[in-house]
């Protein structure tokens, strides 16, 4: 019998899967004594990065405690070749070796990564030239058209039913929520954050609006039922744009909404407003240029843009193992980059707002669903693939509480437009999220 | 008779004001017929202008109307070496044979200005290489400490009771208001954007305060005033520093705040929190780096600093008569520029907010006080001065109407500090400006 098509989708997801994120080597338990070098390479690597307060329990049992204080956390160390890797490429390896379950941590793995990313931020400063090059993250993959097809497919497309594990129940948001109030649940923020986003950009019932890059087409649901705005939404993303054109249709907003199945360099038409939240990181340096010309052709001369994406405070390469693993070309503009984009259009930046916390807030949310659902992860693909997203969701946090990465809403005109809000008040004369369900 | 110190002062102040701004070359009104070749040189100036509704009166009394359509404005040019000098170095001459009495203007003058940025604006994108380098601001003054006491003092040193006749009565601000409403006054905008400028800051009675260029101190006795705060204050206008001092211990808060005679680069301690509203467009990009190293060094672990400056879409050069006559040394950044500042220090940038609009109508309330009292400025002065202000009053409101200036307030913290407010609501909860008094 032929399998159905959620058998044969299932099989592709698990494949894709997989084969992107297994490790080539098997782990190979091994428990002979530790080389006097090996135990050197340990110490040595952890003054690299600045002596965190972490101990090693090596394949034998042994235990190196950190060069001074109590240790915090344990790393477990399956085998000798765990360690080579480690010293080898630790930006790549440390998730890969955790998520073929050859480096194991005890205590709590983004307070962990936490601690790391701070005691590492600050030792970088000290190394040596030849040793940042060595671990830098190595060829990330391009971002043209046909890459980008791959790229965005190799994250986005792993299966709707994955994403509604964890992500909101209200619009499916997979960006940084609005945590107007600490104490929002997942879905009040996310609804906040869509109610933020509207608001910067000044709708008005009738207006139209291009948004680039959708998800699953919630901000553009939003914007078409709260503000009865005609919005444009382009994704390559095939899994993402059936489900945004199927909520659509059910909720009756399809004669306002087109959802487009386009890379976002084809957008045509001008635009009361260009909108575009978490595509940034995917469109790669070398695109900013294009991005910007593209925003300005096709942002009518009174119109309002926001770009929302994770950045940097200065220029720095994406994390190799996200990148190789995770988000293939992806790269968080510095806030000097991401203004380069305005820069280049000649445009009139009104408003940056930096939302760091509340990303760590939403990845905290998430990773807590994730956990509650991780025994049917592992059934959807394998052991392997639930602990690389368990490393990249607490790798996330860390980052963002550590201040690794930014979360930064721009919003910006044509340079000549004078029709521009008196102040940001009206951003908070009402809360932006609604009340508990 | 010995003249008394106030006469002396005066003198000191005319000489400083009239050795600067006065041109070498007198007016020398003559009434021959123009050459041909000197109609078809207004005519050329007039289409690398990109033909603006201008038209041209001559000397002996000729018009040269617009390209096309209808003239909104007459400039009338007194001699024929006017013109040359406008052909020769358009972005110089402009101020200086207005200043001179030998350019005029019939018509609304920062109306003229406004359509006159505007239109060279797009037609610059045409200029070919040599002109933008012809017309170019060359050899701005330089910024560092000693040439630094020099410009400033040219500037701010003209006397407190000139500025006296045309800013705010209530704290002295030659800066930016915050028109949160538009029909507020100057008084209450300035207080307003003092207002805002703490909000941004989040000063909490207790706290240390260092301001980098204090003008006339109004911002420091506003803070000790309204949030209890203790300032330290750097300035090198003599002049300034002389009025904030009596006006603090008038107040009787002098206890409170301690205004230094200094070179921001001087600034010595650790503080709460790190402001400067209006002095960056005098540091000059040379010392970017450093003034953000000052900032990393000088601001608390969990410290919040705020940067007031005029800016730029894009990097420019400053305006050569801008530059040359009125703000020796000055260079307002770009937005990209600016976030190198903080790029440089690691900084998370929490805020930008643009006033560009806001510098426009504080512009046009100092303008018609300045407009009202343009006797009395004659007497301290001459006539020459009175119109160079008037000129660059005029051209400063029709560069922030065109786009060509902005006004950024950029609020940041060092990179690992997670201390920060939760949203920008509470900026907003209640009016910044004060009632009408």
């Amino acid at each position: 019998m032929a399998p159905s098509t959620a058998e044969k989708q299932e099989h592709s997801d698990k494949e894709r899967a997989s084969h992107i994120l297994r490790l080539p080597l098997d782990a190979t338990r091994v428990d002979r004594e530790p080389h006097s070098y090996e135990r050197w390479m340990v110490a040595k690597l952890m003054r690299m990065a600045g002596s965190p307060p972490i101990c090693f329990r090596l394949w034998n049992g042994d235990v190196i405690p950190p060069e001074s204080g109590e240790a915090r956390f344990t790393l477990y160390l399956a085998d000798p070749k765990a360690l080579y890797s480690l010293v080898a490429n630790p930006n790549l390896a440390f998730g890969d070796l955790y998520s073929a379950g050859r480096l194991q941590v005890e205590g709590d793995l983004a307070e962990l990564l936490e601690t790391l990313y701070r005691s590492v931020h600050a030792a970088r400063q000290k190394w040596p030239r030849w040793l940042d090059t060595l671990w830098r993250n190595h060829n990330p993959r391009a971002t043209g058209i046909p890459e980008a097809k791959e790229n965005i497919q190799h994250h986005y497309d792993l299966g709707n039913a994955f994403y509604q594990l964890w992500l909101d129940h209200a619009e499916m948001q997979y960006t940084c929520a609005y945590y107007e109030q600490p104490d929002l649940s997942l879905e009040q923020a996310q609804l906040a954050k869509l109610e933020h986003v509207c608001r910067k950009l000044r709708l008005k019932p009738g207006m139209t609006v291009v948004e680039a890059g959708c998800g699953w087409g919630g901000l553009a649901r939003y914007m078409a039922r709260q503000y009865g705005v005609r919005v444009h939404s382009y994704n390559i993303s095939r899994e993402q744009l059936a489900y945004a054109r199927e909520r659509a249709r059910e909720q009756g907003l399809d004669h306002l909404i087109t959802y487009v199945e386009d890379d976002y360099r084809n957008i045509e038409g001008q635009y009361d407003a260009f909108v575009s939240v978490g595509m940034l990181e995917h469109v790669g340096k070398d695109n900013y240029a294009a991005l910007s010309e593209l925003i300005k052709r096709c942002l009518n001369p009174e119109g309002i843009a926001l770009l929302h994406s994770i950045g940097r405070n200065r220029p720095m390469l994406m994390n190799a193992w996200i990148e190789k693993r995770i988000f293939p070309g992806a790269y968080p503009p510095s806030i000097g980059e991401f203004m380069g984009i305005c820069e280049h259009g000649d445009f009139s930046v009104l408003d940056v707002e930096n939302l760091r916390l509340h990303y760590a807030q939403t990845l905290t949310h998430w990773m807590a669903r994730f956990t509650e659902n991780e025994d049917k992860v592992t059934d959807m693909y394998d052991a392997h693939f639930t602990r690389a997203w368990r490393m990249y969701l607490a790798g996330s946090i860390a980052a963002f509480r550590a201040g690794s990465l930014q979360l930064f809403q721009v919003v910006f005109t044509h340079g000549d437009n004078n029709l521009l809000p008196q102040n940001r008040g009206d951003l908070y004369t009402t809360p932006a999220a609604p009340g508990e369900a």
